[in-house]
Parts: structure tokens; C-alpha cells; sequence
């Protein structure tokens, strides 16, 4: 099996990945990129993506990046500015090692809103992905 | 109407924290509590809440705390770091202000996880809240 | 020796501490505080401290307190929100574990500056501290 | 008076910037260099970098990035991810920005320290710049 259905596998098995609709479009050595459909229960009063899907879907992007060096992971912690209302009718993150050793890896992100084909910075991320077990 | 009530109001057009089942518990100058039930959906793979799902909750808990000092507001950008796995039967956000102008907001926030009526801290966060329009 | 000489003794080792003057004023279990007089090639041309040196107090400080539970550490990422122009004539910083573990600790640390007499928040941070070695 | 020409008298202004030796090498529109050798008293117990010079480096250089095209500035935030002990003889933090409006910009920033002329990353940051006035 190669890694990409590997990963879709994992995700799969994230119940909340799955409640909100996220799909793992690449995911190779140093790479991970996810998306995310802009469904109308995944946005705020204002018509955007809710804040907290912006930022589970830059953490589960760093998530993924820093897994594909190191395997087993978790986010230890992460930082997300928001650029720009998240609007549209899809969310993409890309996500990519910036720098790892044998048990860590800082990895940083950008989301992106696409709107009629069009793609729109909204969020960018840094955080400390950490092998578990 | 009081300010908790106004304030549960706004959460109950937000559909994101609306389909996650988050409650505004605490709503007052300076400070917000909002709590989530740990329901299945919202974990990950391995049985503890998802580090989106904390994230969110973080996020919007900083707003709110934003938000009761400065009307109407949106999170600029937020730090968080994990501190202990999220398992147990609810999440709580506990967020205040630290420092605010007339513009701009400095939140802090904790959140805890409920187990067996016992609350530990599983993640500190730090974000700026800004007025909009 | 007691710890808070320890401290002070390995503040005398790092050349970058000593250029700026700070001094270690308090350090025990969970706590740290460093004072830096605001000498006037500590500012920047305002007139007030260099964001510079307000995250240099940060920083370390938020590594004495996870040194005071952890032993030898380092900081592994850091993340600053400055609240208020850092004028007057002293710093001090605060920072205290919020939460650790064996092998790290997330510290937060409020830097206050001091103008006459009276303590203003000026900055506020939190990172992740990790055992060395 | 070009634009490099400007950055640099403004850098010598700030007592804090010679203080440490800072150069800026390059500012355009995004952009920003800035250099700084790796004097011995710029470094801690280790024989590397004090997190904090580092951490300077970082926020001058978000701070030029951002003012390249804002015009007066000062940084609100900042997120530093130390990589890498910094060991070498030089320090260079180019910054540049990743998305802006009129009264804000969101910049990234990589530091590198140069050991025998080869550069390797030792920090990562992400931070968010306002105009002033």
C-alpha cells in the first residue's frame, strides 16, 4: 500500500476528521496537503469557515507533514494567523517539514479558500510535531 | 437580555459550534467558559478529543473573552500548546483578557479536560482578538 | 548553595545575559523572574525597549522556569504578544510551569515594565521548555 | 535615498540594533535581510547563540518585512521555532511577507547561522506587523 492510502486510511479512522468532511489529497516525505469541502454547518455567522475549522485543519496538515518523516505523531503545539476570511466552497491545506531531527519536526502550513477556482491565502501555520510511542 | 444570554445567542448561529455542541457557560467582562460534551465524533483515532476540536474550542473562547470587552470582534491569531492528551466526558475553555485598547484584545485561555468530575489542563493557549467593522 | 545562587551562576556564564545586565531576582520550584534595568542602548528609536529585548527577558526567563523543575533544558519555540510600549526604567519578567512532564514543560511569562515605580504589562508569552542531554 | 539606504539609517537609530551589530543586507518590497555577526558576547553558556539574540534577529527582520510595504511599523506578535542551535560565525534572518492588508501584514521569517560559510536553519517565525500613527 503505498503512503498516500496509507494516510487516507489514518484519517479515516479520526472520527472528527471524518464529522467534518476532510480528505487527504497528498501526503509524501516532507508533503502533506488536506482538504476540506465548505459545507454550511462548518461556518461561522458571518458566512466564513469557522476559526476552528481553519485552524483543525492547519493542525491536522502538520500533523501529517511531520508523520511522514517521523511515523507515529502528534502536534505539540502550533501557532495560526488568519490572513483572511476563510469564503468559498473549499478549504486546502499544505503543510511541509521545515527542519527535523529523529523525534521532532517543525513544520509550517498555509490554508487556502478557494472561491470560483480561485485561490486565497487565509491562514498560516508553525508547530512542533513530536513522535509518540 | 443579559450579557450570557446574548451571548449564547451568537454561539447558536455559529453552525460550526452549533454541530460540535458547544455551550457558552460563563460570559462576563473579561472572561468566557465555554464547555463542550466529549461526544464520540469528536476524537481522533486514538480516543482523546481531536487537537482541532481543543483548538476550536481555544479559539472561540479567546473571541469570546475579546469580544466581552471590545463588541464585536474576530480572532487575529492564536498560539496553543497541547499539554496532556484530551480524554474524559468534557472540555472546558477558560478564557480572560490580559491586556486590551479600544482596538485590540490579548486573551489567554486553558483548557481542561473532565474525567470523572476531575479537571486537568490539556492546553494553554494565547491569542490577539480584533474589533471588526 | 541554594538555587536561587545556582541561577544566578549560570546567568553569569551567558556572555548575551551579562551585555545586557539582567538578573536573576527570584527562581524556585515552578518560578522564575529576571529584572533588566532599561538602559538606553537597551531601546529602539522611540525610545522605549527593543521588541528584542523584551523577547530575550521572555525567553529566558520561561527556560529558568522549566529549568526549575526539568534541570538543564533549552527553550524549543516561544511565542510573544506585546501588549504596551516598554517604557520606564526597569523590565521584569515572570514566568512560571504550567504544565510538565518529565522531559518538558510549557511555561507562560508576563513582562512588566516599570516607570515610575508602577508595573505595566507589557508583554505576555508562553513556550515549551525541553530537557538537554 | 534609496530604499536599503533608509532601512539602514533607521537601523542606526536604534541603540539596541548597534548595540548588537545588526546589518541590514537587503529591503524591498516584502523583503527584508538582516545579518548579524556571531560576536562571543552574543552568546550563552553553549558556545551557540542566545535564544534571544536569535529571537531579535527574528523580530527586526518580521518588523522590516512588514514595514517594506506599510510603511511605519511595529511588530504586535511574534512566534519563534528554535530548529537548531545556532553555531557559526554569522546570523542572517531574511523575512518576508506573506499576505497583508492596509493596516497589517502576516510575515515569515528564516534564520539561518553560517558555520564555514554554509548556511543551516536555526529558527522559523511567524508574526504579525501593524503601522503606527
Amino acid at each position: 500500500m503505498d503512503i498516500l492510502e496509507f494516510g487516507k486510511g489514518v484519517l479515516a479512522q479520526q472520527p472528527f476528521s471524518v464529522l467534518l468532511g476532510a480528505e487527504l489529497t497528498q501526503f509524501e516525505q516532507g508533503l502533506a496537503e488536506i482538504q476540506l469541502p465548505l459545507r454550511a454547518d462548518l461556518k461561522q455567522q458571518h458566512g466564513f469557515a469557522h476559526g476552528g475549522v481553519v485552524s483543525y485543519l492547519a493542525d491536522n496538515a502538520l500533523t501529517y507533514a511531520g508523520g511522514s518523516v517521523l511515523g507515529q505523531v502528534l502536534t505539540l503545539e502550533m501557532k495560526i494567523n488568519y490572513t483572511r476570511p476563510a469564503i468559498g466552497e473549499q478549504l486546502i491545506a499544505r503543510a511541509e517539514v521545515e527542519s527535523h531531527g529523529k523525534r521532532q519536526a517543525v513544520c509550517s502550513c498555509r490554508v487556502y479558500a478557494v472561491k470560483d477556482g480561485e485561490e486565497k491565502l487565509c491562514a498560516l501555520a508553525q508547530g512542533t510535531v513530536l513522535v509518540t510511542g
